[in-house]
C-alpha cells in the first residue's frame, strides 16, 4: 500500500504535467492557473487510494484522479463566480483576475477535460465509472443550488441541511472512492460500501468542520475562530440553535443575526454563550458521531483483508481528530 | 429514408417527453424552460439522418441526439448570460427570468445531462462516441471565447473569422453528423467524410448568414436587414471590406462604426454602399461557394447508394438558398 502522502504526490506531479492548448488564452490560462493554486488534492488520492486497497494498478488510476481533481476545481471557479468570493486559498479567484465570462467558459471546458480524462479508464469499466461520475456531478450541482436557496431561506431544517452537505461535499468523495475501486478490480458490492464509507465520513467531517469553527483551537484551526458566526453562516450549530432555542435565546440570536454593526468578538462570545447554554456542541457531535458510526460499519462489512481495513480506519481517524 | 420533417418531429416529441427531477427548482426548471422556447431541432435531426443514412436504427439513436440538442441549449444558456442578452427565440432567457447563478449551474448541469443522454449508446461505439462528442464541445468553447475576444478586437483578419464560425457552430453540425453515422454503421472514413460535409456546409451556412443580413429579402429573411451593419458586428463583409478599403472608404466606416447618434437607415445605407463599391458581397459569396463546394467533394466521396448522397444534396441545398 502507499502512504496516502504518496499518492497525494504523485496527483501533485500529474497535474503539474497536464498541458493545455495556448489559444485561446483566455479559455485556457485559467485552468492552469487554478490547478496551480494547490489544495490537498484529497480527492484525487482518495482514489488512487481506493485502487490501491483492491490490488489495481494505480499508475493506470492517475488520468481518472485528475479528472475527480479538475472537476473539484470547475466546482471551485463557478461557485465563487456565484458566491461573488474575490480570493481562493489566498489567491485572487478566477473570475476577479479574468472577468465573470471567462471564469464561466473556463470552467465549462474544465468539465469537459475532466470527462475526457476520467474516460481514460480499461472499456470494461468504462460506462460504469461515467455513470457514477455523472451522477456525482449531478449531485454537486444540485448541492450548490441548494446552499444558495438556504442562504434566503429563513426556516432551514437539520435533515435538509445535512442532505445538502452530502450532496456539495461529500458525494464527491464517495464518488472518487467508488470509481478508484472499480478501477482497482473490487465488486460493485465493495465498491458502493468504500462509497458509502467516503459519503458517511464526509458528513461527518463537515459536521466536525462547524464545530471546530466555534470550538477549534485557534492555533490550530487555521481558520479565523468564530467566521461562520460572523458571516451569520447556517450551519448545523446555528440551525440546531435556532430549533431548540427558547424566546429570550431566540431574541438573542435573532438580535446578533440581524446586527449590521457590531464588535465581531462581541458576537462570537455571545452567539457562543447560547450555543453552550442549549448544549448545541454535544447535539452537533453526537450527530457527527452517528455519520462517522455508519462510516465505519460500512467499512466493516468490505471484503478486504484485515490490514487494509486498518489503514482506513486510521485514515478515518485521522481526518475526525484534525484540528487544523 | 424519414425526411427531415419527419425526424425533427421525432426530436420534438421525445425532447418533450424528457423529465428532470423537481428538487431544487431553480437547478431543473430552467432546463425545461430552454428546452421548451424551441428551435429547428436541426443538429439532433441532423444526427439521426446521418444513422438512417447508413442504415441504422433512428430510435436507437434518439438519445444521443437529445444529448446534441441538451448540449446546444446548454451553450445558448451560459452565451447568454455572457452576452448579456434579454431575449432568445423570442423569449426571456434563464439569466433574466432567474438570475445568472441560476443560469450557470443549471446550464453546468445541462452539461452533465448531454453527457448521460450521449452515454445510451451501444458499448461497440461509446468511447468514439464520447470522444468525438468531447472534442466538438471543446470546439464550440473556443469558438465562443475567440467570438468575445474579437468584440474587443480591431484588426481581425477572415482567416481567423472564418476559424471562429468553424468552432462556434459549424463543428457541432460536423460532431452531430460523425456520431449518427457511428451509431448507423458506418465506417470512420464515411463518418469523417459526412462530417466534413456538414463543417463546411454549416461555414458556408454562417457566411451566407453574414450575406443576408444586408443583401437579403427583408419579407423573406425574418431579420432586421442590417442588423449586423448597426450592432457593428464584426462579419466577414465588415472584416472584408475594412481589409479592402482605401483612404475614403476607411474613414466612412470608422465614422460609422464610432458614431453614437445615428439614424439606423442612414448607416445601413451608407455602409452597404461602402461594401457595394468594394464588391464586397462578391467577395463573401465566392468564399462561401468555396466552403460548400468542399462540402460537396466530401459528400461526393462517401461510400454510400447514389440516392442517398443525392438526398444529402437536396438538403444541402435546402440549406443554402434559405432566405428566411
Amino acid at each position: 500500500m502507499n502512504t496516502l502522502q504518496n499518492l497525494q504526490e504523485q496527483i501533485e506531479d500529474a497535474v503539474n504535467k497536464l498541458q493545455y492548448p495556448v489559444y485561446p488564452a483566455e479559455l485556457y490560462e485559467p485552468i492552469t492557473y487554478i490547478l496551480s493554486v494547490g489544495g490537498k488534492r484529497m480527492r484525487p488520492a482518495l482514489l488512487l487510494m481506493a485502487c490501491d486497497l483492491f490490488g489495481g494498478d494505480v499508475n493506470a488510476a492517475i488520468p481518472p484522479a485528475l479528472a475527480i481533481e479538475v472537476f473539484h476545481n470547475f466546482t471551485l471557479v463557478h461557485d465563487d463566480i456565484m458566491d461573488n468570493a474575490p480570493l481562493r486559498r489566498g489567491k485572487v479567484t478566477v473570475h476577479e483576475k479574468w472577468n465573470p465570462n471567462v471564469a464561466i467558459l473556463s470552467g465549462d471546458v474544465m468539465l469537459v477535460e475532466a470527462y475526457m480524462l476520467m474516460m481514460q479508464v480499461d472499456t470494461s469499466v468504462l460506462r460504469q465509472v461515467l455513470e457514477i461520475f455523472s451522477n456525482t456531478a449531478v449531485g454537486v450541482c444540485e448541492g450548490q443550488q441548494i446552499d444558495m436557496n438556504f442562504e434566503q431561506q429563513a426556516d432551514v431544517q437539520i435533515d435538509a441541511y445535512v442532505n445538502m452537505i452530502r450532496l456539495k461535499t461529500a458525494v464527491l468523495l464517495g464518488g472518487a472512492l467508488k470509481i478508484g475501486a472499480l478501477i482497482g478490480g473490487s465488486s460493485l458490492v465493495d465498491a458502493d460500501l468504500l462509497c458509502t464509507f467516503g459519503e458517511q465520513l464526509g458528513i461527518a467531517f463537515q459536521l466536525q468542520d462547524d464545530i471546530l469553527d466555534v470550538y477549534g483551537d485557534p492555533d490550530k484551526f487555521g481558520k479565523q475562530v468564530g467566521g461562520d458566526i460572523i458571516s451569520n453562516k447556517k450551519t448545523y450549530l446555528l440551525i440546531k440553535a435556532l430549533e431548540l432555542a427558547g424566546v429570550e435565546e431566540k431574541h438573542i440570536l435573532d438580535n446578533w443575526i440581524n446586527a449590521t454593526d457590531f464588535e465581531p468578538t462581541e458576537k462570537v462570545a455571545a452567539v457562543t454563550a447560547v450555543y453552550n447554554g442549549l448544549n448545541i456542541r454535544q447535539f452537533a457531535e453526537h450527530t457527527m458521531q452517528e455519520f462517522a458510526d455508519k462510516a465505519f460499519e460500512a467499512l466493516n462489512q468490505i471484503n478486504l483483508p484485515e490490514d487494509r481495513k486498518q489503514y482506513l480506519r486510521n485514515f478515518a481517524d485521522g481526518l475526525m481528530v484534525r484540528e487544523k
